[in-house]
């Protein structure tokens, strides 16, 4: 448990839910295969900001839902994410020694046991969605659908294709938006649209929050950037400036410092616009796109 | 397309429905990122025996059920097995140059992409079981928990696990048998559960079908391991030996190869008495316990 100390206490709560669920969802450390299942808990329970889980609740709190099927989406979503991560630490990725503030997972259990690890926390996030007797088959099968997608190579994996492609070649504004569209805002498109699918948004009101969830994601990603320029490592838990010693391109690298600021500033804006017809409801959406704007980390 | 000799014309002909299938399932080549696009498909269109359709069309056939909602299921099953092979042929694995016959997939396209083709080829085998609208809700989530068992820790995934723990390491034949129920076995008989809960199959009907699942899975798994000592390289299309030089254990270094021949015929005999009362109708079923049991590659 670390809830993040940049959020609420109604979200900080909402943190611990997240992460009971998370612990109580992967298979015992204890358990054989015992490596494999160590691995998978060291990825997934060894912090994080939960933004996607949090995603997850704050949709649907905004539509009046609460109940405990929102754990199995929750705890979806924050697999991907972690076994994403996984994946991109690996040597033949990113090759990243430091996440999160602890060595990364290939670091501690191998490269072979970090790619299974990835691989096995994929599949569980699939199982949970299609074992949870409390979602119905039809909202289960459409959020599924849209979880797949979001996985696939119209989607995150797709995203860090196109990821790869780009290092070391320039890019326009246009493709870097594009492809962080795919590599991290189909996931958070996905974590907001499961939560509204349980609360069983109607099509106008899952409209707008994909509208919110398209410009928070961006937005995140703006932030990550620029704290990359601006962050201490200390702080931020990874090595800043390595973007850009890696020779990735970054908003400000492309648009600058400046104009990454007001392009920031702009989907914030969206974000917030988008959700005004949820008026008070909306809060926990509005206080995740404001911390995504203005987060110290 | 590339059937299979030791198969009968229905059997051949189904390879080719599901050839057709996994072609049509994947995204174009030509279409960005194209790079992920080419790795998919190199990793699963390059032949291979496609026992894990067939056994889900088999299943299907043997309940009176041929329609098109099948291929769905047999696509995303072997999706899932390319998967994997992808995966285990890495480096940091199995680290395999050679498959079917041909550069394994980070030969080719580079040890990220294959991880990437890898991840996106699993998502796409969930999306492609939610994604028919041929297929009811309820059935549609029984099968998308069955085959997220079947790929996570308690199965495909978990198996690996314990294939690469067992290096260098003795095993009994008992943990043998787990391991490959596992790592192969889950894989197989979730391929023969879709194809019978598609069907409608009642619960005595999944239970025998589940046994000569089981039995054919390990079966298969004997037969790989009695070709590795007898066959070519250039017959069985991988490197003959390769096992046995990387001190893996097989059924033959654990109980010789007399006594694998006679698991085999065990196994065999096992399998085709499971699906004794559907009678003529469990033809392709028999067919295929016969080909896992006598294959030459």
């Amino acid at each position: 448990m670390n809830p993040n100390s940049e959020l609420g206490p109604e979200l900080q709560s909402l943190i611990v839910r997240a992460e009971q669920a998370l612990s109580h969802s992967l298979p015992p450390a204890e358990q054989s295969p015992a490596d494999l299942h160590r691995a998978m808990r060291y990825a997934v329970l060894g912090g994080g900001k939960r933004l996607r889980p949090l995603l997850v609740y704050a949709a649907a709190h905004a539509l009046g839902e609460d109940g405990p099927q929102l754990d199995a989406a929750a705890c979806a979503v924050e697999l991907i994410h972690a076994y994403s991560l996984v994946h991109d630490d690996l040597p033949a990725m990113d090759d990243d020694a430091l996440r999160r503030g602890r060595p990364t997972c290939h670091i501690v259990f191998g490269e072979a046991m970090a790619i299974l690890a990835g691989d096995a926390l994929q599949a569980l996030a699939f199982e949970l969605l299609a074992d949870d007797p409390r979602i119905d088959a039809n909202t289960g099968m459409a959020m599924l659908r849209a979880l797949g997608r979001a996985c696939g190579a119209e989607g995150m994996a797709g995203g860090q294709a196109l990821d790869l492609a780009a290092v070391g070649h320039p890019l326009t504004l246009i493709e870097l938006e594009h492809m962080h569209a795919c590599k991290t805002g189909a996931l958070i498109r996905a974590s907001v649209q499961l939560g509204a699918l349980i609360a069983s948004a109607d099509a106008d009101t899952l409209n707008a929050l994909d509208r919110y969830a398209h410009a928070v994601g961006l937005a995140f990603q703006v932030r990550d950037d620029i704290l990359d320029v601006e962050g201490e490592s200390a702080v931020i838990g990874k090595t800043a400036g390595k973007d850009a010693a890696a020779d990735k391109p970054t908003f400000p690298s492309i648009i600058g410092l400046d104009a990454s600021r007001a392009r920031l500033a702009e989907l914030t804006d969206d974000a917030l616009a988008a959700i005004t017809p949820l008026g008070e409801r909306g809060e926990l959406l509005r206080e995740l796109a404001n911390y995504a704007a203005h987060r110290r980390y």
